[in-house]
């Protein structure tokens, strides 16, 4: 068997904007509680687009589940136990687990990618900017070479108003990374 | 890029307790494979609150899903696939997988973690006192820094009549890590 | 706390076939989204049985859950989220994340694993050759021990027609690894 090089340990900084455009059909909640308030027994699963840091690329999607842990009304929402990952066309992906409050920023780990992602470790902010519908992630990966160059352009500031560029909403062949996921 | 010392590789074991107190409303058991016997099709959402291995202090909460494969009739129990994470207040969290068999113990894969868990990988010995109500795990963490005195504590023998203090059971502030998870 | 040495980052394939023999009630497809067509929403939680590259060997299942993320007409076909374990007797187990494309092979990341494989990462290539019943893997581990002699025969050459040897089938003593999963 091959040797590679020693695992790398330096962090590479990694921003992603996923957004629901609302034409996934995402999120199913499934209210298998059978009870009015959001409760234990009840499933999420989801899917939304994602894209550079920038906002000028469509990079792929996230897919995954939640699971409803706690409705927390003092706080007005809900603690999820979150598990899914994030495409990226033809460079691989990354898969997470963690939590996902409604009211909090938090961090969840990384806990393993393909492709350029492949031996990723490392773990992951979550910013909501708009709750369910625009997201923020800042990962800290480990374990990886260098990233692309295109993946790494300056992150727009997050802020709620902010929108990924029209052509890459378009999924234009220029604002769009290699193969895409959809 | 910042570079980080060498991933440590020296194991640290890390001794917690498991209870469910069955004021969360878990497990959440989800008849969806419709048939009268456990069977795969079913899903069981929990969450339960954990305690230092001494049980002088409580930590946070476990929150995830075990997927039911088998029922055992032969063992009187189940197989199931666990998805979960522990949840240590400000200390961050320890995602985990592997198998949950209600009749034997077991070990899980540490899958990942945050905080002071970043990096985290390793195994995890679960070893039930009381099904489903008692467990006792034993991580064998390697990759991240040394672990806090407090959650470092001789652990008490596992053994089915073992209590948290009630201190920590009354979550009274001397008796909590720091933010525990609730 | 021993130190142990380094962690291996040398790539070891191992090979695998999953084989649904309809015989374990499995995939459960839990229609959750109540639609005509496959739709986010609906979960599907499986269990199959694995056997050594080599097809002489039964070695144990596999055991998780698929989230169905979207129909691809145009494919005619779906993706899924799958999350889930594959299980070696008294070896251990593998835990997976990635895509499951019903008409493309797919990279999934190795997130963890226990006994011989604690500490295990990498990917692994899921190739389809009956679906849903006939699979075979091609696992690049790193972060793990030299794997034991009788998990390395020479794979069978993957094709539609291959079939496991009728005594690893049988489960008979000399042709299943020890304590295999069941």
């Amino acid at each position: 068997a091959p040797v590679d090089d020693a695992r790398p340990t330096k962090v590479q900084e990694l921003h992603v904007y996923e957004i629901n455009e609302r034409d996934r059909g995402s999120p199913a909640y499934l209210r298998l509680s059978q009870k009015s308030v959001n409760s234990l027994g009840d499933l999420v699963p989801f899917s939304n687009k994602i894209y550079t840091g920038d906002l000028q690329k469509r990079i792929g999607i996230t897919a995954g589940i939640c699971v409803l842990i706690q409705n927390k009304p003092e706080m007005k929402g809900d603690r999820y136990e979150a598990i899914y990952s994030f495409y990226f066309g033809d460079y691989g992906h990354l898969s997470v687990q963690g939590q996902y409050l409604t009211y909090q920023d938090t961090y969840l780990s990384v806990t393993g990618g393909s492709g350029i992602f492949e031996g990723a470790y490392g773990q992951v902010k979550l910013q909501q900017l708009i709750f369910p519908f625009k997201l923020f992630y800042t990962f800290y990966l480990k374990g990886i070479k260098d990233l692309p160059e295109e993946l790494l352009g300056k992150p727009v500031e997050p802020h709620p108003s902010v929108e990924p560029h029209p052509h890459a909403v378009a999924c234009e062949p220029h604002a769009t990374i290699t193969n895409f996921t959809d």
